[in-house]
């Protein structure tokens, strides 16, 4: 990092050809940002003058732990300034980062672990019940660093404590410059369906990816748009898709930054408060855990700009947020495509206002430039762009996945055709704004034509009675398939029968919002629908239910 | 650019590795700007439907012209649509695109043709009467494409008109991946000493430039920032580096365009009223241009946002702009470095005023995400960041020249030591901010010490009596050298001494502002300061004549 040992005057005289590598992200902040500062929740404080030093420090411990090129280093920590160092150093070794997927169980962490193979792994030791017993099941890894904020003692399986790694470590290093294309990170997807896949991605997509998701975000207007003097504090753990791959966009730019640590809403909301936080991003199940906790305090957001994604924003939960103070709207992607591909573009030159603004809030997002986005048929025919018309949504762009981690059958379907398919269904309107309706693997296919389960959930869970709703296909001989609706009703609500419920279905089928064939055959009262462990509905267990006569 | 011929469905099934091509610049108005408007002055309208058309139409023009990847295609326009379908269908095919400097001389003009030896070239038939006639001294070029807005019958020594040919060609062309690092444009500096010399860049540095600049803009409150909603009008001719990439930038976006044909300062007030256009770059001279045509209408601009380069914009001239309605602002870069490295920086949550924006405006601004910007000494050691030591700025990023066309003692002059040097000298504040303060040629090492002709001229220029100033060196026996005055006097002051005026930089100095050796040696009245072609002063011939004792 030092700036003149690898480059002495009187060296070379050819021109740098400059590889778009993870270190060039920390180029501007070198000379704009020195005495900017970096937050960990309520524990810690750093100037990027410290965290430059600092990863030059934490590339000293790892190299002296004997790591080499290409070695895969695992991280299980909560959001921190020891993960933001390790979303750098590491790749700057060359070495590759495992961010561990916490939220999966110990088994599925394991089997992640055992796949991916890390030489070492950086241990949070609130993680040790969950993982500490089996760590040893793992037989890869060699040195274990402790991470701790309880003080305490560092186990004596482990090499030592990271702070005192830390300390007791060389300040300078320089770091290398390297092929672009080197793996700088892997992440396992949950896998609803089989074991965890693992997505990589290499220095150039993410360094590719931090200027497109920068600029397909400040685009926007001053109400939602990044900006040079946001405050930014993450709410997308930093082990799922490189949080979205915003630290890394964070950082390039040089804004303070805030690392909440363990989501605790009490905590996010005093952070949000206490570091006047402008630029976050979320899925929406903490945004309403931020909203209930702000509402329980009776106190407004002052315009927090956040990015939501993961799950579908809703029209009622984007309203509530506005209400809030929050200024919400989406971008999507997914684990596979780094991950964002569209963001909500609003191209209005007028002030945001509810009227001018919900459509493209609650929207899909249109692509950000360099993205190419089709909705395909099933026989890869583009859709027209009419706004309704469904299609798979593929892609390409310059940060997608190549293939999944040392599964190379996978990563063949995952590019059938040459693009990437997203398992999405969605129409794109002639202004290109994306909208999902649906999960290929959810979606009825009746008739020859595709029927939207979101859909027809979305129209029955309008009735008063319906607690929750899923839809799904049934085997039909003359259609193919044909949707059945299942329904947990709302307590007191016993005389509602099913016909009440589907004669919405109906009488959106008479206002032309869906076709015939959208409205189910059946409708069972259920007293669950069975979820995921991240609390969406599990559809292949419900079908496999039905099938079995069980639900 | 048929979504689907060259990657069916059932054809491949691999990644696809993305080269950062120009064509993916078009990615996301295929999808967003089908409607949106390209104008040529009051002459023409496409949509980005048509414009998409054309440029397939215009490849196969290319194509059956016999042009082969490598060839350089040379383009005589004003700044039109044609330009722009020239900055995508020519390099797309893999072929050079030589913008041509129309700024030089005739000779000078023939030499870069000469030069760069395109084989084809694009002309305007109002460029006849400088080149016509010698355009057959340009051996290389074997095909002739004319341009024209005046129904002149394209001559024989021609193949035709360009709408003539695009109105006969196929609409359909697959345009090819290719290597990113193909060169894809070419352009020759204005080359005060000697020769012009060639710059070029690939198509990975013009993608990259593209993003980078389209950041480094938006970042910015919505004042001076780039948005979806802009409408944009270049005022920097599109063959000066690429109009400074920012046509690419737009279309990348998909925004509304303008391009404005031959500047002529009523016509350009009349289109950016007409076609309220919100963002536009021009250099001071283009400015006060506008500025003189508005006050004669009396009519203010509305916000009218603009990025100034190429010139220092002083602060008489931002506060001019500003009681106008333009929002100005400086971005700094030159060809060598295509040319955008640093832009303002607005970091404030608070609405811009006068008061907390004008030193950002006509500051030299900040290091654009990924740009590795330092100041160094004559040694190559990076200066302090303390806003005033002051060195050479050098620079690496994703998108500087690798060399000078067919130059390379040239080019490893331009990259000793590994970074490019752009001859300026700036200091850098512990924010990050740059200030520009002279031309290294035209510094003045006295005692040991770089004495800025610029801060010296701008302190004498203060005195009501100066009409004109320039500063130069002289060789000194105990000094090595020491800074000359001279001055043009306004008429009917003709009371003033040389120490009247001599008198500002006493109490400079007194002040603080000036080193001693600062103060000028000498004042000299002259009648008149040799200048360049393009108005600037033109220290090389001041310090021959001062020499020769004819100044």
């Amino acid at each position: 990092m030092n700036r003149h040992t690898s480059h002495g005057y009187e060296a070379s005289s050819h021109a740098y050809p400059y590889p778009l590598i993870i270190k060039q992200l920390l180029n501007r902040a070198k000379s704009v940002s020195l005495d900017q500062e970096i937050f960990y929740a309520d524990k810690a404080r750093f100037t990027y003058r410290e965290f430059l030093v600092r990863i030059q420090r934490f590339a000293n411990v790892l190299t002296n732990l004997g790591l080499k090129r290409g070695d895969v280093v695992a991280v299980m920590d909560w959001d921190s300034h020891r993960y933001l160092e390790a979303y750098f150093a590491i790749p700057m070794l060359g070495l590759i980062l495992q961010t561990v997927n916490i939220r999966l169980s110990p088994d599925k962490i394991l089997y992640t672990l055992n796949h991916a193979k890390p030489k070492a792994i950086l241990l949070n030791s609130e993680f040790m019940p969950m993982i500490g017993n089996h760590i040893h099941d793992v037989p890869s890894v060699e040195k274990i660093i402790w991470l701790d904020d309880h003080a305490t003692p560092a186990p004596d399986f482990t090499v030592g404590e990271y702070e005192e790694l830390l300390s007791k470590a060389n300040d300078s290093f320089d770091f290398p410059d390297f092929d672009e294309n080197t793996i700088a990170t892997t992440f396992y997807t949950s896998g609803t369906t089989g074991d965890p896949k693992g997505v990589f991605f290499s220095h150039r997509q993410i360094v590719l990816h931090a200027m497109g998701v920068a600029m397909g975000a400040s685009l926007n207007p001053d109400e939602v748009g990044l900006r040079y003097s946001d405050v930014y504090m993450p709410i997308t753990p930093m082990f799922h898709v490189n949080g979205w791959g915003i630290p890394y966009v964070a950082t390039m730019i040089g804004l303070k930054q805030i690392y909440p640590s363990r989501y605790v809403p009490s905590l996010l909301v005093d952070l949000v408060f206490k570091h006047k936080v402008t630029f976050t991003h979320c899925v929406p199940t903490i945004l309403q855990m931020m909203l209930k906790e702000a509402g329980e305090r009776g106190v407004q957001f002052d315009g927090l700009k956040m990015i939501i994604g993961g799950s579908r924003l809703t029209e009622g939960l984007a309203k509530s947020a506005l209400a809030s103070g929050i200024e919400v709207y989406t971008a999507y992607g997914m684990s596979e495509t780094c991950p964002v591909i569209t963001v909500a573009t609003f191209d209005t030159k007028e002030p945001l206002t509810l009227e001018n603004s919900l459509a493209t809030r609650i929207s899909t997002g249109s692509p950000t430039p360099l993205v190419d986005l089709q909705i395909w048929d099933e026989h890869g025919q583009p859709m027209p762009q009419d706004g309704k018309t469904v299609g798979e949504v593929v892609v390409r762009a310059p940060w997608l996945t190549q293939s999944y981690f040392k599964n190379t059958d996978a990563g063949d379907a995952l590019w059938a055709g040459g693009y990437l398919h997203t398992q999405d269904i969605a129409h794109l309107s002639s202004q290109g704004v994306l909208q999902v309706t649906d999960r290929l693997k959810d979606v009825i296919k009746s008739g020859g034509e595709w029927v939207s389960s979101l859909e027809i959930e979305t129209i029955l869970s309008l009735h008063p009675s319906v607690a929750d709703i899923a839809v799904i296909g049934v085997p039909d001989d003359k259609w193919g398939e044909r949707p059945i609706a299942l329904v947990v009703k709302k307590t007191n609500h016993d005389d509602t029968t099913p016909n009440d419920i589907l004669a919405l279905a109906v009488q959106a089928y008479e206002r032309e919002i869906i076709p015939k064939y959208g409205i189910p055959n059946e409708l069972r009262f259920v007293a669950d629908i069975p979820k995921t462990s991240v609390g969406k509905h599990d559809k292949k267990v419900i079908r496999t239910l039905v099938a079995e006569g069980k639900l």
